[in-house]
Parts: structure tokens; C-alpha cells; sequence
């Protein structure tokens, strides 16, 4: 019931440049296939799976123009991402998120600046759906948020997240000019956190996991905050990991200003 | 000058009842190696490298009793756990951490119950470390935390935390006889972090990833918190990873009583 085509088609999705020429992506596994059937089923292309797996989709959530494929596990190991794959697999249309005209930016909302590991990037995502940021702004040079270990690791949060590839310093200085947001960057040398007084409307800047915020964005934004280090091993205790930093700094500002 | 005797060991360390045979686990890669350099330099029982690291180890840090071993690469890809090895591991005794008699806590410390993922648990080491909580309990099937995951994702913290492995039901209760430390839990019916008053000495217990804490532990703390969930999507939004959860507990923890 599956064709060479669709096999062909879906191992070619496991690579941005395929995933940007046709539009779509992967999400892989009962929790993602679930979540996406839940969210945004007239996204779905077409579901693959093993006849095993077969009763556990929720038929009902399945999108009239979704199409249906039975494949056998040998046929499954063709294009499974997974090493220990569960034989299901949905194809799906990258939701069309055009950036709001005129410019339009919930209350909180998240920007991203060259963050490279895709467990990192899922992870915020599933943060920002949690603290209820559901606008991520990217460099252009962050990894592709369709890649599968992004959607994997956002563990369906992707599907409830607008994400807008930008030119940052652009769109941030017009948001500084037009004082609509307040800018909140993260910095070693930034204010403690703690002790910092948050406003919303607000946006978050997180930087790359080596490098941190590009310099050009540290004179943008309004404030650089610290987490502060408690450790009693300050000389040689690690700075936190990107996703650690974005929960404390999402949490932070949601209990200051709720 | 390294003997197949000292390969087989290290390939057997992969494994945990060789770890506990032996007493020892592996730290493999330039920053792991350079933090056990750095802090427990006389743990080091041998250091594995290629001729091109060799240059790279700061050699005035290596303690009397380490052997140094120049491995070709063909040796070192014999037992390197990486898929892009960097050319350098170390074998370590591990820290001898008996619990402290009488039982002494530090102002915060941590408590796991259960938590099964390498990657959860190394990161949660590093945040123990960030903020000062230089102890963590954890119940019997907690994750080994020699586990190579466990010591790559703790990015060399795990040489400044203590960790313990004990019967943690008895040494809570033991604990809340005592009144020396307040024990706080996680639960998702429990009370709002942002509004409820936290106090130290303190002990936080996480629980498992999809099962949350014991019923049993539950009971014994005294009080179980709850981030709150933001989400414009509440009924769908994931509940938070437990590292995540962590960050943002040991955080508010640490705003309120510093």
C-alpha cells in the first residue's frame, strides 16, 4: 500500500533541503502521531504504519484528506529515524506561520539566537507551550525546527508553537524604536535575575550554547540578565546549558508579572 | 603501551556490574578529562590517548599514581563510546562517598526517586552544582550515576557532587522525625511554587519521569509543589521534563532563601 515514491519521499525528509522543497516533515512514534492528530490533523499527508500499530490510531481524528498506509516492518525499517521504532510515522505539511502584518507579539515571547542543538531547541519549544509563549522568533541561522529530533524533543509542543525564522537585529530594533516589548537578552556579565524588576509585554533573547547572544543583540536589548551562581565551586562549576537557563528566565517572568 | 588487559577493562566498564566490580567508571573527551584533572586528579587511576591529543593534557595536573597510556587510534576506537571520538578518556576510581556519620545534610540538597534517564539525571547533577547543592540522595533503581551518559551530561559535575545511594523511605522518615530539614515534593496536585514560602535547610525530592514520585514519599514530605502551567493549550500541554522541573525548583528555592 505504500509506494517506492513515498518511501523515497520520506527518507528524503530525514534533510532540511528536501524538507524545505516539499513543504513538510516528519513526526515519528505513538506520543507525536497522537499529539499531532490531536492539534493539527488537517496538517497530516499521510500516516504510515505497521499493522501491529493499527488500533491505537484514533481513526476518528483522521483527517478525510489524510491518506492511510498500511506498510510492513521491512518496509518501516526503510525510513524509520528511530532505532527502536514503534511503526508509526505521519508526514505532515509545515503549518503556514507568515509573520503577523502589522507586526503582532503575544505578551511573552521567545527569540533564538543560533541555537544549534536540536534537543535544546525541542526542549524550548515544549517550555514556551508550558509558559504559554507561543511565538518563538529564530536567526535565521538556528537549526530547522522541522528537523526530527526538534519535533522529537518538543514532544508535540511544536504543533502549538508559532516559530518565524527572522533577521533578528532588524526585527528587534523596530521593536525597540516602536517600545512595544521590553527586550530581555542573557548575558555573564547581565543583572542578577533575581533581583531584576520584569515587565511584560516582554521578549526573551536566548543565546547560542558556546558563544551566547551575538554582541550586536546585547546592545538591542534593554536588559542582560544573570542566573546567579550558587556554586561552591564558582572557578570551575559549568554556566548552565541553554534549556536549563530558558526555564528559569520563562519561569522568572511569568511569576513576576502573572 | 597500553595491554589488551586494559582494553577488555574499559570495554567492561561499560557496563555497570563491571563499574561496581571494579570500582570504576570512565570520563571520556577533552572537557570531562579536563575537569577530573582539575578536581580529582588522584582518582585518575589511567589516562588513554592518541598521539596528536597528547600536547592537549595538561601534564603538571597528572597525579604521581596515573598511568599514561599512548593509544594508537585504531586502539582507541576499540573502546571509545563516542561516535566522534576526540582521542582522550580517562579511568577513575570512584569517589568514596560514605553518607556521613551522624548524618550531616548540607543547607539544600536533592533527592531522586527513580530517575531513569542518563541524560535527566547528569543534567540535574549540573544544576546541583550551579547552585550549590553539593549532595544528592537517590533511592536503590535510580539510573547508576557512573553510567557514561550520566558523566558526559553532568559536563564534569558529577566530581563535585556527592552522590549517595540509599533506602530513601527510612531516610526521610528519619529526617522528618528529626525536624532538621524541611523535605519538599513535586506533585501535579500540589501547591503553586510561586506562591508558596520556601525555607532551607531543605531537601527536594524529584520523582520518576512518567511515574512522579512514590506514593510512599509523598506522604512523608511536606509539602508537594507545582509549577504552574501557563499554557493557552492546558488540556494538551506535556507536563515539564523532570531537569526542567528541577532547574526552576532549585531556582525559586534559592531566590527565596538567599
Amino acid at each position: 500500500m505504500i509506494s517506492t515514491q513515498q518511501i523515497k519521499l520520506i527518507r528524503a525528509l530525514h534533510q532540511k533541503k528536501y524538507r524545505d522543497k516539499y513543504d513538510l516533515f516528519i513526526a515519528e512514534g505513538f506520543k507525536l502521531v497522537n499529539e499531532a492528530l490531536s492539534s493539527v490533523p488537517s496538517l497530516i499527508k499521510f500516516l504510515a504504519f505497521t499493522s501491529q500499530t493499527q488500533d491505537q490510531i484514533n481513526i476518528h481524528k483522521v483527517h478525510k484528506n489524510t491518506s492511510l498506509l498500511e506498510v510492513t516492518e521491512k518496509e518501516f525499517n526503510k525510513f524509520t529515524l528511530q532505532t527502536t521504532p514503534q511503526g508509526i510515522l505521519a508526514v505532515l505539511k509545515k503549518p503556514l506561520t507568515p509573520l503577523p502584518e502589522p507586526l503582532e507579539i503575544k505578551d511573552i515571547s521567545l527569540v533564538l539566537d543560533k541555537i544549534q542543538d536540536p534537543g535544546n531547541f525541542g526542549t524550548i519549544i515544549r517550555l514556551a507551550d508550558w509558559f504559554g509563549m507561543n511565538q518563538i522568533f529564530c536567526s535565521m541561522n538556528t537549526v530547522d525546527c522541522y528537523n526530527a529530533k526538534v519535533v522529537q524533543a518538543s514532544m508535540g509542543a511544536i504543533f502549538r508553537v508559532n516559530i518565524h525564522y527572522i533577521e533578528l537585529k532588524e526585527f528587534l530594533n523596530e521593536i525597540k524604536q516602536n517600545k512595544t516589548h521590553h527586550i530581555y537578552g542573557t548575558s555573564l556579565n547581565g543583572s542578577n535575575l533575581f533581583t531584576t524588576n520584569l515587565q511584560k509585554p516582554a521578549l526573551i533573547i536566548l543565546g547560542n550554547e558556546s558563544g551566547g547572544m551575538d554582541d550586536n543583540l546585547i546592545d538591542v536589548s534593554e536588559k542582560n540578565l544573570l542566573i546567579p551562581n550558587y556554586s561552591n565551586y564558582k572557578d570551575k562549576s559549568e554556566s548552565l546549558n541553554v534549556s536549563m537557563a530558558a526555564a528559569i528566565i520563562c519561569a522568572e517572568l511569568r511569576r513576576q508579572t502573572s
